[in-house]
């Protein structure tokens, strides 16, 4: 596998196009379009939240029969909590670029990122759409990505080229995501991340969803910001088969080679999300390692990751594994004190349920470091999970208290 | 019911003092001790997290027979993840207790807060217990509270006389916390948030109990300031009968008097410690109605008063209901966004799964009190739940990121 350039048009056969429609102040880019010049096979993750945004109501609809063609996205409003309007603007968003792309509505998703519980001003959305088919191209990808920033202060783009029995084929993808980040995605529909991903490999509709699901649960499911999860949090993936590569079937080799491929991109991708996290100085890995299941070891790594104290001592660059271990035993996981062990980078800290004595201040350089692995081995069985977390700062709580409803 | 003044030493019986052993630096106080000049019926709940102090560990040993008789407690020093020594350092703190006051070992309570992972300075201890028992006064609750302090700025003492069968009975309590507070205790035993009561009533061991029990889930398991559960957490009431009435037998009116009169004060306290909370500016109930079962009120209520997007919003005073909902939906209860009425104060924001329209400048009132009251009626059944927490404030973040293992 070899990374290359253009994001979601990389994939032979995608287009993409972005503009600023109105809905943010200052002109700021805010709809982004993404177009398959041929039917594509169709999957989606959804956030498992019980208050779920139009889109992801909508989304669920039309990826009942696997297929679709297009996607909109907009930023500056999540279309979140705005009632049968709100539900009604998201049908009206997909209509319109289906009426000017020549599809059926039911072949167009639709995601929205930003304020919740605002109306959408679907207006201003329409008159954009004949400009942003207009503009689509196989250099639109950045533009795309662009729009639908947030909060974001990075642009979230990536693509990779890799074999499928001889022939090359390519994934490519593009992310959102900085804040109200503890994405819990399943293919049962119920995102604010958003990750839109293109392929031009042929692969079976279900070996499609089995590879979107197994690399969601490991990568996007694995990372938090602030353990609030998002209403619109959506990872959608298009394969058009453009690359005419043997169909891919499920539980194949081949299906392993794809999926390991989505899986590394993902997990980057992921990794840019909570790298560009608001207000964030320290980049975090917590490891878990021989817990008693795989529930166990993804609940744990999880507790940890997402400790108010442990995050601001990532903050304070303080070593405090005392906390660490304290997220661990409330997780609700089988934890045995005596049993764990904790180390801060190499070094261990934690066994036989007290500390290990360590040199002055050799802690204190694993902790000053940007970017800091945690390993907590449960010595209770066989399962190990990774979670990816940041630090929790002054100027994050500054950001989103300062904000205006 | 009236509130009296005296703390733990109000209920006939008891005595306390506090003192500075030298645990903390600047000679603050840092020991407490508190005793009945007869044995008590008494009754424990410790922390559910599975990381367990080596004090509660000796606790829920000492508390087999349901008897005890004196509590000895320090601040500065957690003893947790201090492995066998810190099991060892305990159960030497509660036998100096008992050799000085001629108790059985197992008639000494021990409780300690303060930082995990650092050898308790046990010659300290054992050094003040003399002056510690001379010490011991009928007015010595104040410094017994004053001496289980840690980041608190707040002394948290209460009392309260009321009658049983004719006669007169009082509760005492003094408590802690600041911090690491998002206590789930139980009485199975398994606190940073501690809270040692004495009563004088003649009570039943199972009614004291199944009191115990009932008033923690309603006050103290409904607290958070962070999220986080400490290793430490326990409340601790020891009953002596020295009112001399008539024994309150379980499922009683005079069980239900007694256990309305401990949940009042276990709510004021928890109150307490949530108004005392780090760095915190607001002071937040979070009712939810209507749930389908208790378990769900609990839950939603837990997962509003919990998120770190809500409390920055608490900070701002920025009345943003969309993160509410958000955390109602993310808590895994049912809930149903269509059914879900939100208030605001007295306002009603959300309803229909959409905004209601307010006055400008209405909802930014209701945020800028200090007490801000937040409704969730789920609209599913009759259960109802509610919990108490504070905002997120940058000040929190720089107390616990400047503090250093």
């Amino acid at each position: 596998m070899r990374f290359i350039k253009n994001g979601v048009t990389a994939p032979i056969g995608f287009k993409a196009n972005g503009l600023s429609c109105g809905i943010k102040k200052l002109k700021n880019s805010d709809l982004a379009l993404i177009y398959s010049i041929k039917m594509c096979d169709a999957a989606g993750v959804f956030t498992t939240n019980k208050v779920k945004a139009s889109c992801v109501v909508v989304n669920s609809e039309h990826l009942k029969n696997g297929k679709a063609q297009a996607i909109i996205a907009n930023s500056g409003n999540a279309n979140c909590m705005t009632g049968k309007r709100g539900l009604k603007n998201s049908r009206t968003m997909a209509a319109s670029v289906a009426n000017a792309l020549g599809l059926n509505n039911e072949d167009v998703c639709v995601a929205s990122t930003g304020v919740i519980g605002h109306p959408l001003p679907i207006e201003k959305i329409l008159n954009a759409v004949p400009k942003l088919v207009n503009g689509l191209s196989r250099k639109g990808s950045e533009g795309a990505a662009r729009a639908i920033m947030t909060t974001d202060s990075t642009l979230k783009e990536i693509a990779a080229e890799f074999r499928i029995g001889g022939k090359r084929v390519r994934i490519g993808a593009i992310a959102k995501g900085a804040g109200m980040i503890h994405p819990q995605m399943a293919l049962a529909p119920h995102a604010t991340m958003l990750c839109f991903v293109t392929t031009d490999a042929s692969i079976a509709p279900s070996a499609l969803r089995s590879a979107l699901d197994v690399a969601t649960q490991k990568s996007f499911n694995m990372i938090t910001i602030d353990g609030d999860m998002s209403t619109n949090d959506m990872v959608l993936v298009f394969a058009n088969g453009m690359a005419e590569n043997k169909t891919i079937k499920e539980n194949s080799k081949d299906a392993r080679v794809f999926g390991a491929a989505l899986e590394a991109l993902f997990l980057k991708l992921a990794q840019l999300i909570v790298r560009d996290a608001e207000g964030a100085t320290k980049f975090v890995e917590v490891r878990v390692k021989n817990a008693r299941s795989l529930r166990d070891a993804r609940t744990v790594a999880h507790a940890v990751s997402s400790s108010t104290l442990v995050k601001c001592a990532f903050f304070g660059s303080d070593p405090n594994w005392g906390r660490v271990a304290a997220a661990a035993g409330q997780s609700g996981a089988e934890v045995d004190p005596w049993k764990m062990k904790i180390y801060l980078g190499r070094e261990l800290v934690l066994e036989n349920g007290g500390a290990v004595k360590k040199r002055a201040g050799i802690l204190d350089k694993v902790f000053a470091k940007k970017d800091i692995k945690i390993t907590l081995n449960l010595g209770l069985g066989k399962h190990s999970a990774t979670a990816y977390t940041c630090d929790l700062s002054m100027k994050y709580v500054q950001l989103n208290s300062a904000y205006h409803t």
